[in-house]
């Protein structure tokens, strides 16, 4: 039988990436095939939660975690972010033309069964822990991102 | 029979990632592949037609539309764009190569009958008119794009 | 047969996404696919001698070549580079995990057999000789990239 799986590894963090992530998934999501993205990197900070979680950290994990996006609504756009004010743009714009949001577009993705695997090496590196990450994903490494892979008809890195 | 198809999605507008996409597409197309190319975000940059078009824009489509460069001769690099420098350069040590330009890569690819997609989404975000856009583009969404690939044996996002 | 080969063009001259490179060519080599990786424009960067070598260059070529990184100890992250000090942090980082760092990885890539090509098109728009380069690439464009594509069944652009 023909493959129709699709993986997308989520290795940016940026607004609009991360959004054409989301839009390709929900997509290939609606027209019924399977689908898996994996979030590896600053991709991680898509499935960062808003609120601060009390963890024990390392100096560097904890000045990692400070710096970087925490969760969906923070993270910036790849050009023209203009310390923020572009993402800002970019959202009203979105909203005038009925477009979802980004995290409207993840909500989306759950509904539709799209499976999200946080990179287990990523989050060591980066010293982010699960109970940082939002609830319902996989926690995986590469060998199981390779196994999706095989399986699917489109591989895209983001 | 074996697939032969190749997409590519043209996310960047920057001007190194832009010659990558047309490199490997025109390659594709010259060993007689067919090639889509899915044009989103700000790879839209890529198909402007240099000189301002008059429409009836919002205040921020006319403000983004301003900001953004128009048309393939106008990008500028990924990485040393230094202020405009870095791609002057580039073309510069391009042409004492012979190697060819955007404009000509671009050329190339519709006389190879590449086919080139502009994605009405983010048209439609960014406040983008088909008429500013170049001649010979079909406008589609991310289905289209769905089932380009599911054709293809080569999906690349760049 | 399944085709089980894997192809990246590594475009990217980012520690952070060269890293993702080499471990998804790490993983796939471990799990016994064929791997091939084809390095273009800032990607060449990773594959630079750390020394200066004596070469006849145009004036652009030289600064070209004095600007970028000089092999795969000397590369920024794509985000928070902070001028150098991101990629120490993350080396730190990475150290303290136990991960491999890039010089490893690189080496580990070798001794799997990861077939490393040099885009010699790219090479000649920046001016980058042979021998500037470490051993044991291959040298070669977008005709082999794309056989060795149509070969695979996982390609990615990074």
């Amino acid at each position: 039988m023909e493959k129709t799986k699709k993986t997308i590894i989520v290795f940016s963090g940026d607004l609009d990436r991360v959004l054409a992530a989301f839009v390709i998934a929900n997509g290939a999501a609606a027209m019924g095939d399977e689908v898996t993205m994996f979030f590896t990197f600053w991709g991680l900070n898509v499935l960062r939660k808003p609120e601060k979680v009390k963890t024990k950290k390392s100096f560097f994990e904890a000045l990692f975690g400070w710096m970087m996006p925490r969760g969906a609504g923070k993270l910036g756009l790849s050009k023209m972010n203009f310390g923020g004010m572009g993402p800002v743009m970019m959202k009203y714009m979105m909203k005038q033309k009925n477009v979802a949001s980004l995290p409207e577009l993840i909500r989306t993705a759950r509904e539709q069964g799209v499976k999200m695997i946080a990179c287990t090496m990523s989050m060591d590196v980066m010293g982010i822990r699960e109970e940082e990450l939002v609830d319902g994903l996989e926690f995986a490494g590469v060998a199981t991102y390779l196994g999706e892979a095989d399986e699917a008809n489109v591989n895209l890195f983001i």
